[in-house]
């Protein structure tokens, strides 16, 4: 973690294409020389300076503005320099090239976010929201991540740990003295402690759902029979949306998928085969893809025909529709008549009526989606948290721990054996924030991140 | 171009995409207060200040730099202020959103550079050079914006419009008296600052052969017979670029044309149909289209088969061949045999032998190729001018004007008619720099801009 040991990284920061603007960032120890080499002087500290950027051929291949950040005042805590050049990729390059030429190597993916971790600005679970940040599609994900940013998660588990380091404390004093067992009092103490860690633990791994939902969008399968109108549903709510849509790539050639934002949401509607109650061979092909899916599902949207008589549907998917995670839309109501018996699909759920070619009541069904996404959310005091699958192994092994500690308590076990457990767990819960150096660890982490960052 | 009346304008400033950063930028009377408003305080000007952008309704979006510059000494010309959020599209969005929920209006493709020239930051053609760097895809096409952005084709308009001043005074001395000629010493003087002012248009004016080059790169037809390697040299030249390549798009489906960084310069290399001395009616087809590129081309590569006969090949096709214009490449040497009677095509024309299979000699044929682009440069003492095709009307106009001048001066015509084609001229060289308003001309120049410049 020594500082003087780093080199000098530089990497583009924005997206390459052509615009008005692009951001070639370097960070590390030749900086302020860099700056001097480049412009002739060291810019005072965060003050934009408008120069040519020469390079070092002497060449001018830029009107730049530069601002140099002095560390440990600087995003990574090292010396940083950031260049704005004209937005062209050809530009950017030779600014690149140059700076990689004057000594500076290119940064590997994540590795700024790296450094400002290693240098003590952000812990692990910070680093991490930053990532959560640029994917963040939503503004719930976005709320969650900024406040993981701003140290949310580290300090419910600072809560936790120093509760933990108490109990550790007391139970540490009686190692040196092996003939002794814990007094009956300070067992009651431990554990007491050990269960409102086990309870905090609890509390923050029952948001790993949330926090699924948040950066892969909530999985919505829109099911019913073939040609209930499903395929114009998905068309009006990715119609409706004002912000972002794409395809998603990688989607089956069965099923279409779409991301969309609904409110406060981000969805992945995913549109299925129609379930046929007496399909065809090649039919039931699809028909198995779409139960497939649903078994993956946040949440469905059941489009029935108010047109035709109830469909029988298969059980499998009718047993996994739940008043939470089911909403029953009955299309079709610009054609008249409300021939559906749909009592059966109801039980508690709650029904939209709309008409998928008119867009009649799709604001109504939007409203209903966003209640029931709404309803996904684990608020902790006035904050949201939303811990990801690396959090949630964490818990888990920590979780293991405190359960070991506790059966350790019941049976007045062996001091040294109940420290271990403490300690397991402590360790754990260190790992989130990374507390405990695991370069492995690192690598896959960042190794996720975009160049630049 | 009050600026009193002028509205704030917000726009992204960097490509759409998830990256380390994203910069939304903002121009107008209202920046600061903007800043006052979103951060809680207006940061001290040309500053980089860590801060929570808070939307409208108080919401944190994101965690950004924010850096304030006060007017006139900002890009526009006016107070400006450069967000810099983390490279999400969402999040840029949100900010952009929450600028125009504040009152700002956003920019139109070119508005910021549009009011750098409407506050006088800089003339026309230094507007334009901007979009020349944003767009330069070659060192020399780099070189060229960068030394108009600093005003250098203005400095020698400025030289030729001081001139046309002086001679114009001298003339409309005579104006008021209607019965005086003007005396022959003067009109000799006039007549020689005419001719000064003529040449040096005519000398701006063949450099916009030059211009054409760098802002479309150099037409590079790769002709010859059928089978004599013209592909597997096209994928040489494009497998050994050290930059950019791009498949352009818009090709006809009969050519392939890539876009290739060779040197210095940027080539737009086109594959063309063999030339069959006795073609089938399809193969004529083809060749047709072959001899039209070459009607357009600024170099050729003729690429003949080092171990067969020479080919026949379309006289109007060898007849466009130059010493300036046209390389020999001699290909398949790695196959032995110098089977060809080349010499009708060379006449002073440079011979590269080359193994486009093995790539021997391709790096000589590189810098021949590089060289018959160097010459044509045009240069105007130390600096590279390179008009564009609006420079050129204007200058052709200016010239029309200066002719009907010299014809006035020639038969001592009437006095009024002389200073007004005089004034003609001085117009059409004001154009060049934005002198003479004209608001359709400007949104014509500016739409061509990206949105954020």
């Amino acid at each position: 973690m020594s500082h003087a040991s780093l080199d000098t990284i530089a990497a583009l920061a924005t997206p390459v294409g052509t615009s008005a603007i692009a951001v070639v960032r370097a960070s590390g120890p030749e900086c302020a020389e860099l700056a001097r080499a480049i412009f002739g002087e060291t810019p005072l500290p965060r003050m934009a300076h408008h120069a040519d950027y020469r390079d070092r051929a002497g060449a001018v291949v830029d009107d730049v503005l530069v601002t140099f950040f002095a560390g440990p005042k600087s995003y990574t805590g090292e010396d940083t320099l950031e260049i704005s050049s004209h937005g062209n990729p050809f530009i950017a390059q030779k600014i690149l090239e140059d700076l990689l030429a004057r000594g500076c190597r290119a940064a590997e993916a994540g590795e700024f976010t790296r450094r400002a971790f290693l240098s003590g600005r952000m812990d692990l679970s910070q680093a991490e929201a930053v990532m959560d940040l640029i994917h963040a599609r939503s503004k719930r994900a976005l709320a969650a991540a900024n406040q993981q940013l701003r140290g949310s998660l580290g300090r419910h588990l600072g809560v936790l740990t120093d509760e933990l380091l108490g109990v550790l404390a007391r139970v540490e004093a009686y190692i040196d003295f092996p003939d002794e067992d814990l007094p009956a009092e300070d067992r009651r103490i431990v554990a007491r402690g050990v269960e409102r860690v086990a309870a905090g633990t609890e509390r923050l791994l029952a948001t790993q759902h949330y926090g699924e939902l948040l950066r892969d969008g909530i999985k919505t399968v829109i099911v019913g029979e073939p040609n209930a109108g499903k395929s114009s549903l998905l068309n009006q709510l990715v119609g409706r949306e004002r912000a972002l849509v794409s395809p998603e790539p990688g989607t089956t050639r069965d099923f279409i998928e779409e991301r969309v934002i609904l409110g406060p949401h981000c969805l992945r509607l995913i549109d299925t085969a129609g379930l046929n109650p007496s399909p065809a061979p090649l039919e039931k092909l699809g028909m198995e893809k779409t139960l497939e899916r649903a078994a993956e599902a946040d949440l469905f949207l059941l489009v029935l025909d108010a047109t035709r008589p109830h469909p029988e549907l298969p059980k499998e998917l009718v047993e996994r529709l739940s008043a939470e995670n089911a909403l029953v839309v009955f299309n079709k109501i610009d054609l008249g008549g409300d021939q559906l018996d749909i009592e059966q699909y109801i039980e508690g759920k709650e029904v939209v009526r709309i008409s998928a070619r008119t867009g009649e009541g799709v604001d109504s069904l939007i409203s209903a989606v966003v209640e029931r996404a709404e309803a996904f959310r684990r608020d902790q005091g006035d904050e949201v948290i939303a811990i990801n699958a690396r959090h949630a192994a964490a818990l888990g092994r920590a979780q293991e721990c405190l359960k070991a500690a506790g059966a350790n308590l019941g049976v007045a076990g062996p001091v040294e054996l109940l420290a271990s457990d403490l300690r397991g767990a402590l360790d754990a819960l260190g790992e989130i924030g990374g507390k405990i150096d695991n370069e492995r660890m690192l690598d896959h982490l960042f190794a996720t991140f975009c160049i630049g960052k």
